[in-house]
C-alpha cells in the first residue's frame, strides 16, 4: 500500500531573521528551514526540498505544490508579505489532502488563521523560561518515540488562551515555568487533509536542533502525509435509489 | 444566574427569493425571517428582532449587532452580495461571544465559510424527497423536546462529504430516501461563540412552518446564547511565577 | 421550557475522612457534602438534598435515584466499599439520562472507571502546591461568571497522563508549581446522560470553600440536568420505508 | 521507524454459527475468522494467526496476546460465554497500547461495552436491505483506497441511536433502505491502545468475502497498530520543579 511510496515534503521558511540577526545566522546558518530538512532528510522515505517568502511565488509555484505530500511553514515577522493569492492557493491544497504541519509562530500566518477561521491569539513571553511538553494521548502515532514529557530549557512562552478550535485530537500541553499551559501538539482534519500545530520552536534558541522536536516533526509529517482516501465530489447528484412519486 | 436574562435574538434573511417568486411569498408572507421570528416570539426569554440583506449595512449596524446574543443566518441566492466587511463584524462578535445558528443554505454564506475555514460544499438535489432527522446525541440540549426522529415529507437533500470541520458535538444525522445521508446538526465552539448548523429549511417548502423545525432553532437560540465566560486577553504578559534565572 | 423545572440535586459524599480526623472534621464540619450542598442550596432552581456511604444503600434507593436530575460524587479511601449493585443502578441511571458531576478523587470511584472504560489512573503528590487552573473553552457553559484562571494556593497535584478518554469538551487545564499539568474539566456525554469530571477539592484542604471552585460546581450542575431529550428505544425494528424485495 | 516492523495481528471468532448451520458453513467454510485472515494474510508488513472461543482460554493466552499488536473480534450468540478473566486481560492490553477493531455484532462483546462504558445497544432488523457506507472523513487512514461511498446489496440493518460515547473520528455513516442511519465506522483513543468499530458484516451473509469490507479491516489493522508510544506511569511523584515553601 502507500507505505512504499516516498512522502514528499516542502518545508517553508520565512527565512529573514536568519539574513537580518548574525546571532540567528549562527545558529540557523543554513536557516531554519534548512536545520528541519537537513533532519527530515536523514528519515526514510521521505523526499524533502525547501522553499523560502523571497523566491518567486515564494517558492510555491503549483508545480511545487502539485507535488508536495506534506508541507511544513514557519514564519514570524513577515506573515503580512505572503500573497494572498498563495495562501489561497495553498488552503485549497491543504482541503484537497496535502498535509499541513505549522510551526510555532506559524500560528499566526495567514494560511492558519484561514483554515481554522479563528483569530488564533495567543499570550506571549520572550524570557527564557523552561517548558515542559507532556503527551495527553500516548497511543497517537505523533507520539512515537516520545517520553511521557519532554522539556525545552530555554523557551518563548505561548500561554491559553489559545484561540483556535477545539483540536480533533490533542496530543501535548505544555507546562511553562512563568505559571501557564498551552495546547502544544493539535491535530485537525481540514477537507481531505491534516494539519498539525506544533508550538516550539523559536528563531533565537536552538530548539529546532533539539531531537525531541525533530522527531515529532518527522512524526507529523508521516501522520499528515496523504494516504489515497475518496474523491470527494459536490454539486447536484441523481438518486441512487428510486424515489417514490408523492 | 444567566436565565434571568433576556435573550437578544437578530433573525437575518436575505429575503429575495420572498419578493421575487409569488410562490414563495405566499408560502413565507413575512419572508423566511417573519416565520421564524414569530415561533421565537412564542418563546420565554427571548426578545427577537428581524434584518435582511437590502436593509442599510443588511440591517447588522454596529448598534444591532453589538446588542445581538444569538444571530440566525438564512441566505441562498445572493451570499456574494453579502459586504465583506460587515462579514469581518459579524465573525469578530461571534469569536467574542455571540451565538450563530446558521440555515440549511447559509452553509454557503461567507459567514459561515469563514468560521469553518473549509468550503462547506456538499452534494444537493432538489426533487422533494423525504427525509428523516435522527437524533443521534440525545442527551444534548439542542434535542430537548423531540422523539428519536422526525420527518420532514418533502425537501430539498443535502449529501456528505459536507465539507466542514468535524463538528465538536454532532446531534442530528439525516436520512434521505434518495439515497444520501447527511450531518444535520453540528455544534462548533469557536472563539468565545457557539455555532450551530442545521441542514433542514427551503424558500419553496413550508419547512419553516414545521414545528419541530422551529423547537430546534429555538433550542439552538438557547444553547447559542453566551453565559458570561470569562473575558480572555491576549498578548505580551508578565510571569505570574518568579522564574529563575539560568 | 424546562427552565422553570426545579433541576433536583443528590450531593453524594463516602464521609469517612471527616468522622476519622478531627482536622478534617474541623474543615468541613458538616462534611464536603455539607459544604457543597450549603453553596447549592443558594443557587435559584436547584432541589438540593445529599446522600452518603453509611446509610442504607448508601443513601442511593431507587427512590432517591429516580427523582434526581443530577449526582455529585467525592469519595476517597473507601471506593471498595461502594456496592457493586448501586454502581450499576447509577451506570443505568446516568445512561438514562441523570447527570454526574465526579470530583477529585471521584476519579478512582467505580461509577466513574466504570463509565470511562479505562483505568483513569494519574500521577499525584500531596505537598500542598499552587494550582493554576486555566479556561480553555470559554463560551461554554461551566466557564460562566469565571475569569482566565483561577488559582488554588494550596492543593493535592494531579498529574498527566490522566488515563481517560479524550473529554468531548475540555473546559480546563491546569498548572501545577511542581511541574504538572492536568485536563481538569472534562465533559462526557455517555447515554443520554452527561458527565462532568472536575479536578479540585481535597478533605484536608479548604477547597470546597473557595468561591471558583463552587461556582464551577452549580455551573456543572446546571449543565448535566436532563432536559427532556428523545425517549430511546433499541432492538428489532421494522422498516419505516417500504423496501424492494430483490 | 515502525514501518519496517511486522505488525501482529489475532483474528478471534465466536466461531459457533459455522458449526452449527450448514449454509453459514458453506459461507464461511473455513469460519468468519478463515476469511478475515486470509485477505490479511495478502497484506504486506502483518503477521495472523487466529483464535476462538472454544480453544483453551479462548485461544487468548497470556502469549498470545502479549505477542499481538491489533486483536480484531466477531462475536454474537455467545458474548456471554467468554471469560471475564479474559476481558479483563484484554482490555489490560488495550489500554496498554495494543489495537482492537470490533466487528458487526461484537458491537455487544463483553470487551467493547467494557472498553465503551455504555449500553452499545442499537436497533436492528434481518431482512436482507441494502446499504450505503458514506465516507465523512476523507483523509483518514482508513479511508484509504475507498470510493466516497460503498455498498452492501443485502445486510442486516443496525439504526441509530447507536448507544456509545461520540467516537474521536467518525470516518463512516451507513444508509439504509428501510429508514434508518448509523455511525458505522467509529475510531476510539482509550489508554494507550487504539479502537476502530466497524459495523459491516454477518454471519449468514458473504459480506466478508466483499472487497471493499475487506480492505477496510486491513486499513483498520494498521491503524490501531501501537507504534512505540510512551511508557505512561501513574501514582505519587515527587516535584519536578523547587517548590516553594509558604
Amino acid at each position: 500500500m502507500e507505505m512504499a511510496k516516498m512522502i514528499r515534503v516542502t518545508v517553508w521558511n520565512e527565512f529573514r531573521h536568519e539574513k537580518k540577526d548574525a546571532k540567528i545566522a549562527a545558529l540557523y546558518p543554513e536557516g531554519i528551514h534548512g536545520a528541519i530538512a537537513k533532519y527530515l532528510r536523514t528519515q526514510e522515505g521521505l523526499e524533502v526540498r525547501t522553499a523560502t517568502l523571497d523566491e518567486p511565488q515564494h517558492g510555491l509555484s503549483d508545480e511545487v505544490l502539485n507535488s508536495t505530500d506534506v508541507l511544513t511553514w514557519w514564519g514570524h515577522m513577515a506573515h503580512g508579505e505572503v500573497s494572498d493569492e498563495i495562501v489561497d492557493k495553498v488552503q485549497a491544497r491543504v482541503l484537497a489532502g496535502m498535509g499541513l504541519v505549522v510551526l510555532h509562530s506559524g500560528h499566526f500566518s495567514k494560511i492558519f488563521k484561514k483554515l481554522m477561521g479563528t483569530t488564533c491569539d495567543l499570550k506571549w513571553r520572550e524570557i527564557g523560561e523552561k517548558e515542559r511538553i507532556w503527551v495527553v494521548e500516548p497511543g497517537h502515532p505523533i507520539a512515537a518515540g516520545l517520553p511521557e514529557y519532554f522539556e525545552i530549557p530555554h523557551t518563548e512562552m505561548y500561554g491559553e488562551r489559545f484561540d483556535i478550535p477545539a483540536p480533533d485530537t490533542l496530543v501535548f500541553i505544555s507546562w511553562f515555568a512563568g505559571g501557564e499551559v498551552f495546547r502544544s501538539g493539535c491535530c485537525f482534519h481540514r477537507g481531505a487533509g491534516k494539519i498539525f500545530y506544533f508550538r516550539p520552536g523559536h528563531e533565537t534558541l536552538p530548539i529546532y536542533h533539539q531531537k525531541e522536536v525533530l522527531l515529532v516533526i518527522g512524526n507529523a509529517v508521516r501522520w499528515a502525509a496523504p494516504l489515497g482516501g475518496p474523491k470527494v465530489t459536490f454539486g447536484n447528484v441523481k438518486p441512487l435509489e428510486a424515489v417514490s412519486a408523492s
